[in-house]
């Protein structure tokens, strides 16, 4: 395997686009290339994420994207895996890469659903559910996600207050940080007298629908030879499964592909979480980030929430969490999500994160799930 | 990299399928495995391809494949590149176990669009051009390869019988073909007199919507040791791109992506169109068989109606093409064709083509295209 960067990653401001999705992931696309010192001739391939095209009337956004780009000769696939669909296409990328099979790809995850109302976007994101078990039944995803809260609120005896804490650290990050929907701080009011969506998920456990577009540079350190930037080196690369439906599994208390995933690049790596510095993880709703700590080993089982509760996961704390402002408040494009984590790390690691800055910024973790947890990724990023 | 085979390929009978997608590609996806004389459990990585799942309102599908498969833990990945979707999968299959990333890799290919009126489904396929410039004006896969065909004929003085023969042929071989769509031979007097679809293609220069599933495993040489099928051996594993929009095209006699990509193909496997023992190609209408002969090097310029019209490319001619029927006769499950693609090399491979078997089968070429080319993928397979 060849030592592999990522040499450039940008995202556009997260919330609602003007630009089609094909505009935005294009320009993002330039971007990430010029900042990376690169060109456009030496991308080898493209991977597009991109869920909700369909909407848009446009698929195979890869060739568009490449046109746009000046390179239409140069290959592309579009890569979905609900949720986790550009880390997934990250990986892809990685794998060329490091495999030897081409020196510098693109990764482009993008999504527009701002122009849909509200329940088709629910709809649209359901699909990535198990529909004749789940989604046709009533389910969509702060209804099944409520379900893992209420399971582990039980457990754990959980506080509202012990899931507000949370929602509360990614606001503040996200007030940081010029790319996120949300830039606004929230108090432990306004989390408590917000309303129930699925309860025990009030409106503040969830994460918005949001536009967006990121686009991270992969290539290898034996072809980009002298970086512009402070590339991010690929620790580990690592993807998992488990069963979609929640109701075929041992537990709620936690998801088998992020246990999994986590174990595999850990292993891959060979650090510890001991090691990593920070870590953005795929806190679509507060209980997915307490889950997260849990699954990936940052905290013991049934002890995520002491993570914002107590400060450990505060940009100042111990382990800084999500200091990008999260799928919480930065947003959540699906396609996008992925991409945008790296775009936090890149920042972070080329000192772009400004008053969101972490203290330590050497090693990082990025953790993107599909769905309820039927696809998880897990990367891990040291400096050079 | 490490020698990479495929040992198991299977599809379901393309035509009207009862089955949802999932029901179809886990089904497929089973008897591949068992074919190949691998277990589920030998599978690292699954790449499903379904462009329109949309429709059944069911994404994030390898989960589901994997689940039913009894390996949830599997990571898995949809991959889209419009009708080229499956060969895109295929590389990426390709690419991990080459790479040693993974040692046997499942790519499982699906489309029901039965349960569409003719105007959604066509709107559905539509995806793949540009929507703003094409689709958005009118323009739907008819259309833009009608124009393909006017801008051949007219360079070529192409007389509609000559790309009948092309028709017979495929309707010839489907109809020696029991997973075809349709199992029936056609006349001229059958093609002429059908109605103009999008002038000056008929009827029966135009592949039908199909319903399909289709699975292929990947493996390392070194891991499967002593197969128990005849294994294509992968030679050459190419993708390349070209603008979408055919009005940015410096002109239209031809797919720039697939001379690409034929031409990294031929590089890679150190053969060149001579070595070549039969081909399956493109054909969603007749001229895309046409132009894929003369991209791909098996016809000089404006020759490639010769194939058809002269009986080169019968299946006892000088080179076979399309002995399952193709597209057009064999049908087009977009996700699904691909994979299908291997499947007819894997069944000529393995004597289970019956009475469509060719004469020689050592050495053989999938082309599948995306959309009017804004993607192509090339595989060159021999014999061990």
């Amino acid at each position: 395997m060849r030592e592999t960067w990522v040499v450039g990653a940008v995202q556009n401001r997260f919330g609602k686009m003007k630009d089609t999705a094909r505009e935005a992931a294009t320009r993002v696309s330039m971007e990430a290339i010029r900042t990376s010192g690169l060109e456009p001739k030496d991308i080898g391939y493209t991977f597009v994420s991109n869920c909700f095209g369909m909407t848009e009337h446009q698929g195979h956004l890869g060739p568009l994207v490449n046109s746009g780009l000046g390179i239409p000769h140069v290959p592309s696939a579009t890569v979905e895996s609900a949720c986790s669909s550009s880390s997934a296409a990250l990986h892809e990328a990685y794998v060329h890469v490091a495999g030897g099979f081409v020196d510098a790809a693109l990764v482009v995850g993008v999504e527009k659903l701002s122009h849909l109302d509200t329940l088709s976007a629910t709809s649209y994101f359901a699909v990535g559910a198990d529909y004749p078990f789940e989604t046709k039944n009533g389910a969509t995803f702060p209804g099944l996600y409520a379900t893992l809260a209420s399971a582990y609120a039980k457990q754990y005896s959980t506080r509202p207050e012990m899931f507000g804490a949370v929602a509360i650290k990614n606001h503040s990050n996200a007030a940081r940080n010029p790319h996120a929907h949300f830039q606004k701080e929230i108090t432990m009011d306004t989390y408590l007298s917000s309303p129930i969506i699925a309860s025990p998920l009030r409106l503040y456990d969830c994460c918005p629908f949001s536009d967006g577009a990121a686009a991270v540079v992969v290539a290898a350190k034996e072809f980009v030879k002298s970086p512009v930037t402070e590339p991010l080196v690929f620790r580990a690369s690592a993807r998992a499964g488990s069963v979609t439906d929640m109701h075929d599994r041992p537990d709620l208390l936690g998801l088998p592909s992020a246990r999994i995933a986590a174990e595999k690049a850990f292993h891959q790596a060979h650090l510890e979480p001991k090691d990593v510095d920070f870590i953005e993880v795929h806190d679509c709703f507060t209980i997915a980030e307490v889950l997260a700590l849990e699954d990936l080993g940052f905290f013991p089982k049934g002890t995520g929430t002491r993570g914002a509760v107590e400060g450990l996961t505060a940009r100042d704390g111990k382990i800084p969490v999500n200091p990008s402002g999260g799928l919480k408040a930065k947003g959540h494009p699906v396609g996008a999500t992925g991409a945008a984590q790296v775009v936090e790390v890149f920042e972070q690691f080329n000192g772009l994160a400004g008053s969101r800055a972490v203290a330590k910024a050497q090693t990082a973790l990025t953790h993107n799930v599909g769905a309820t947890g039927g696809s998880c990724s897990v990367h891990i990023f040291t400096r050079r």
